[in-house]
């Protein structure tokens, strides 16, 4: 069983009219193992692919995200199981396990997948060929798509939102949440974890799963502030329009740039900045 | 050369009343390739460590920090050379790549680095079994010495202090720092980087790189929340109390409560949590 996604904390407060001893919740932070079987029916191997530190709920989303903004699967038909372990050593541990059985025509290219990163896939080490690296995971749809028109309206709404939706926030103040709206502001998807790339896998992993990706004419909304990967994620799952309520780094400036993305910033307090490109 | 840590951006501004067409500055994002040259002098090899994004400035701190609070090394000395590689293929790369050469006796265990984490190094996959993980990084210390006593005039006093010192926050509200301090709230050393990983590692190596280690004596604030990672490196390096500008984790608390570190979190407006462990 995976644990709550809060756990109870003892914490001394200072600094407040009711200063002493009580008892708080803080966000439940713990490791998830992904593991995948791959290759040929008659000769299937087994690895460890990753550990990440999550908040426990959605592990199947999270790890359908992962694996395809990875982009080590294209399309839910090549999981051919994704579930958590069932012979792990400990209860304990059967939550924390997530077994995914790829189908046989999927290739792992297991040194590049262990040093832990696209960046490194790349020709070289630079920005440049961090966003050159994308054109490899078919991430070029947005440029060639009519690009939604922005309505301020609707994205000044989108931070309360997302803000309303996040039960687990209003208990521990502490995690981040992705929000998938559609172009009039609605929710449509929610997912929180204390990892902010996590929450994005979660969002993504479940249209994935049930088929409905890409995500033309969505809006999606962090709620922390904007890197290169979170662009990187967007830009596969077909993400036209993403906005954070924090700052963007200028690598995700000039990726969403390229693409095509519509990359909005400080989206708080009735205002927004709208990314246009990185000045030469 | 490396980039400078401020990038120029074009941006529309919605929702202000000078909106419109502006230029902005947004902190600056890079992929750093740490590589490493280990094994006996007769038969040195060379291995891609990891590519992480981050703020280009203070890479050998990084990388020494990194090297450090991963376990890898334990002593400055173990350093044989550490500086930016020379015959990357263009000048871009050149600031992007890092080069260690560590001392013949150092051990890498390859399959496990790659794996990319002490969290699968361990006996099982859940929080119990990351904390007893950390028993192999030497973090028993804590416990065993003497804790500073807390002053809340002086922790409350740490996050203008920490923003103060922040030159690239100034210019693009959107990047992470954590600042050393002594017992009276002096600023010691700060660094700022858009993972907040890389921001601590950038101090820890620093104080690494001059022997300074540990951090007996010390408080460590952070800009963002506390998550397990940066109360492992913090107690790799003996630092006693960590306080946080936002919300600690589950098992950031836990680990914290059980090295005998103390963890504050919440520090701002006056006020602070000190967390004294998990309820069972």
């Amino acid at each position: 069983m995976s644990k709550p996604p809060v756990s109870s904390v003892s914490i001394v407060r200072h600094g407040v009219n009711d200063a002493g001893d009580w008892n708080d919740l803080v966000v439940t932070e713990e490791p998830l193992e992904i593991r995948v079987g791959y290759g040929p029916r008659e000769d299937r191997e087994q690895m460890s692919l990753s550990v990440t530190m999550r908040t426990p709920g959605h592990d199947l989303e999270l790890v359908a995200g992962f694996l395809f903004a990875e982009g080590i699967i294209d399309d839910p038909g090549q999981l051919h199981l994704l579930e958590h372990c069932q012979n792990a050593k400990s209860e304990d541990e059967q939550g924390n396990v997530v077994r995914a059985e790829l189908s046989p025509e999927v290739e792992l290219d297991r040194e590049l997948l262990q040093r832990n990163s696209l960046a490194s896939s790349s020709c070289g080490v630079c920005g440049k060929a961090s966003i050159e690296a994308l054109a490899h995971l078919q991430c070029g749809l947005i440029k060639e798509r009519e690009r939604p028109a922005l309505d301020p309206e609707v994205v000044n709404d989108l931070p309360s939102r997302l803000r309303q939706a996040q039960t687990v926030f209003r208990h521990t103040g502490g995690i981040h949440a992705t929000g998938l709206f559609d172009l009039e502001g609605n929710l449509l998807l929610m997912h929180e974890d204390v990892g902010r790339h996590n929450a994005l896998d979660k969002v993504i992993g479940a249209k994935f799963l049930r088929g409905e990706l890409p995500l033309s004419g969505m809006i999606g909304l962090c709620s922390g502030r904007l890197g290169f990967e979170l662009v990187q994620k967007s830009l596969r799952a077909g993400l036209p329009i993403l906005g954070a309520v924090g700052a963007p780094s200028s690598l995700a400036v000039e990726t969403a740039s390229q693409y095509g993305m519509t990359l909005l910033g400080f989206v708080r307090e009735g205002r927004f900045n709208e990314y246009t490109g990185l000045d030469e």
